[in-house]
């Protein structure tokens, strides 16, 4: 096994967020669950953009977040993702190009209009998202470069891919060559509604050994193993899993594999603005904690940290360097 | 003279921000004046958008940004601007709308993209400003609608409108129509380099009655005068002007006309974060306070708070209401 070109490598849906602050009345009106992730046709994304408030545009997308957050700790980071030429996917190809960020997926020259989530951030912080996966849904295994894959010492996956068909063959392909390399696959759970969907398929990716490190926060635990026992769900996590990084909001994470549990605080904010994003700013600092070898707990904290910085203002990537802020903080050298 | 049916009416160039964090250094390179806005071609967009970091969108344009903000406050707003049928135009087409402002300005379906401003923010919290006019340059007189700009009790009109041909027509045939139907005419004088541009042509304006209202900052009164004497340029305006306000950052703001003068102290801030918007935001205070005949001074301070809010986040209109925040601070009941 050669060194790798990159530390990680994302491959995720490309999606561009349109965030708008409102209240909880809208939600119910809207008929949203609060919290969720909610595939979209054209003609709902136009009735809900139609009825929200005055809208912000950031380049957002779960793992090309995490990989935003990766390049910003200072790893070496690529991402795998399908954008339209239009306007909004040169928006989104400039952002992740300018993180310092490996890019090269095709561009689409037709079809669908590169993908927009319609984000909705309730007063207390929460997010609610209304997904339209337009360009991103034709992802597929031809735009998986296999040298590309193969430089990567992790290749990290979000389980939204498993909702485009293409995507999911993507997946899958990107998974064997990883593999076939000696690298690692990440896997992030993604959301308790996808798992919903796909719960049988996530187990056997983890049980099987098609992901080697997983991803989930408190909901998504439960709802893989259908439990309401924290407890009894992290102990079969720990069964199925290699290593895992549980995220539990106020309450820090915990990491687990075989043989240990480690458990980590959260790291102190002033003021929650928007929860977009920090389980991606998470697995950010988890795997750039991993890159540098730097040991369960203070791959747990470097993600607590970067979390903590994405969820004090709108957006769900970095407003400044976490390389800086890590080192301010004393949890880089 | 009827009832007005809008408060204000606003004529400018539709414009979506695009915002960057970058340091001195960066102006420097690119040999951008800090400060200042710039007219830029669409070759120059892109190397500054190569060159510049991960971005944010936001909906912007100097009198724009004014009008949401009077609808922020509670005022009838209406707004006056071209944009393309493009995706950054039905970006800038849904934020005003959503702001509960009056937009009905015909969408062009062909020629140049939607405006942009590629604005770079310092850490100090100014910002640069470089426009690719795009679609906002053919604003036409034929887009003036006698009937709206007679309905409004004050239009208001930026400096920036100069630089476009057609829209220097527009702005001209709104005051008529607005002086014919017995109503006031404002004007911002927008930015120094634009006054560079268009001093004479900006004190016939103000001398021979085209504006009633006047908005400058202090940079912009300098210029104006060709001067360096604020007290003597300040003096020069009340001759010239009926009604002026001028800015003066942190030090808030003097409202004069040819019998008083008014100074209000600055609004207390928490932190600097992006100057952009604060001259259209101080505008829409001051616009508001006139419209519910609060005086020069409570105007003023109307003013001195939007402007405050503004500046303490990123992007360049209100991201709460206008109106709430007011009745927080005590100045409106």
């Amino acid at each position: 096994m050669t060194t790798a070109k990159y530390d990680v490598l994302g491959i995720g849906n490309a999606i561009l967020d349109i965030l708008a602050r409102t209240d909880d009345g809208f939600l119910t009106a809207q008929g949203m669950a609060k919290g969720s992730m909610s595939l979209i046709d054209e003609a709902r994304a136009k009735a809900i953009y139609d009825a929200m408030g005055p809208a912000t545009e950031c380049s957002g997308g779960s793992a090309a977040n995490t990989i935003v957050g990766v390049a910003s700790f200072g790893g070496r980071a690529a991402y795998v993702g399908k954008v339209k030429n239009d306007q909004i996917g040169d928006f989104y190809a400039h952002d992740i190009r300018a993180a310092n960020v490996t890019f090269t997926t095709p561009i689409a020259t037709d079809g669908p209009a590169t993908a927009c989530s319609y984000i909705l951030v309730t007063p207390d912080g929460e997010r609610t998202m209304n997904t339209y996966l337009g360009a991103a849904q034709n992802l597929s295994p031809a735009d998986i470069d296999e040298t590309q894959i193969a430089d990567a010492a992790v290749t990290y996956l979000e389980g939204y891919l498993w909702d485009p068909k293409d995507a999911k063959e993507a997946f899958v392909k990107a998974s064997k060559i990883a593999h076939g390399a000696k690298r690692q696959v990440a896997l992030t759970l993604s959301d308790a509604f996808c798992i919903g969907r796909y719960r049988s398929e996530f187990l056997d990716l983890i049980r099987g050994g098609t992901v080697d490190i997983v991803f989930a926060n408190e909901a998504e635990l439960l709802s893989l193993y259908e439990s309401n026992d924290f407890d009894a769900a992290l102990k079969q996590l720990r069964s199925d899993a290699k290593l895992a990084a549980v995220t539990r909001s106020e309450k820090g994470c915990i990491v687990v594999d075989k043989a240990t549990v480690t458990e980590v605080a959260a790291s102190p904010i002033k003021e929650l603005v928007d929860t977009t994003g920090a389980g991606d700013l998470f697995a950010a600092g988890f795997l750039y904690g991993l890159a540098i070898n730097a040991g369960h707990k203070r791959a747990g904290e470097l993600g607590c940290l970067a979390a903590a910085e994405v969820i004090q203002h709108i957006g769900a990537r970095p407003q400044g360097s976490l390389n800086a802020l890590a080192k301010q903080k004393g949890l880089l050298g």
